[in-house]
């Protein structure tokens, strides 16, 4: 019993993940091949196949459908860090989480070029769109502050160590997406984390 | 007459600075008090003491006004991280456009305070307010990668290194902003990059 309902829950958070995915998507579609009046709420819940009150469960305004702004993401982001074992030091916990994250990612990589090509074409629309990625790494680097009960104000380390390996890893996932996704992205980071040397761990 | 010239040009680019900051501060203030219907670009220019001709020669966009995203900013962020010597390894050249960046920045506390209200006010603007800073961060990345002449697709190192030292100089920025701008932004900084082990460079 409790493993169907852990497999309904399962489902039910792939497809919320799914559905979401498509709106974030339609937006970048519509940008991509019009300009922002014609990315209306109306448009990008019809393309993505579900009611304008749909969209509202995903998305307070158009804006953060474009940029793909998800707070259960970045909560989501938050909560595998401090789901990390005690024992792991910020460095190991920061790769563990993140190869979590990007497990629950949809993989899209013509998704991931159109986002750059609008990036270009709207630099309006440039800071949104890298800016999601930034929102998951500050709830990242204050959980990392949190799970030690240090003091942001007094001890930079922990905030600054995951920001350091969160930026070795954002290199690695550039380098992924110029890769046009071939290789393995894990050991991509593993390599970007060696080559500032925060990895292996003692 | 070149000295002139030099002053005039200095004269103008802060002047420039200094109008592209009222510009953004109005755009924050309205949204601040208000919502993002009332963030129209006739009534950011008129806070700023401009004419709406005058907006576009800074933004694109309300949507760049309120993110604060400069075009020549992330092109200057750029500059600066070529124009270090080549003799800099990646780390001593990102610290030093940084210092050369925060010294060409208008530190206005009080509008960091709102930044980070409306941030929480408004979640689908908060992409935008945090992703201007990760657009200069990766036009310094890139440059990081440039001025060494290598192929982001087959070495990772430069990119990571940049930003995995940009990242610790965020924890140092973010630290100051929360201590309300007191003590030496450059001590802080040095202290983030050196709790990572990326300085003092060898």
């Amino acid at each position: 019993m409790t493993t169907v309902i852990t497999l309904d829950e399962g489902l039910r958070a792939r497809k919320k993940r799914e559905t979401r995915h498509a709106l974030h998507r339609a937006a970048i579609e519509l940008l991509h091949e019009g300009d922002f009046c014609d990315v209306t709420i109306e448009a990008i819940a019809a393309r993505a196949g579900v009611s304008p009150r749909t969209f509202f469960n995903y998305f307070p305004a158009k804006e953060a459908a474009l940029s793909g702004t998800d707070p259960d993401m970045v909560a989501r982001a938050r909560e595998f860090m401090l789901a990390r074992p005690a024992t792991e030091d910020t460095v190991t916990a920061v790769r563990g989480a993140t190869l979590e994250r990007l497990r629950e990612l949809v993989v899209d990589a013509e998704l991931w070029q159109m986002r750059r090509a609008v990036s270009q074409r709207h630099p309006e629309f440039a800071a949104g769109l890298v800016g999601a990625n930034a929102l998951a790494e500050k709830a990242i680097a204050q959980a990392a502050c949190e799970r030690l009960g240090a003091d942001p104000l007094t001890d930079v380390t922990p905030m600054a160590t995951a920001y350091a390996a969160l930026g070795a890893i954002r290199a690695a996932l550039q380098q992924h997406v110029s890769a046009g996704f071939a290789g393995s992205i894990e050991e991509r980071i593993d390599a970007a984390l060696a080559a500032v040397g925060l990895w292996p761990r003692p």
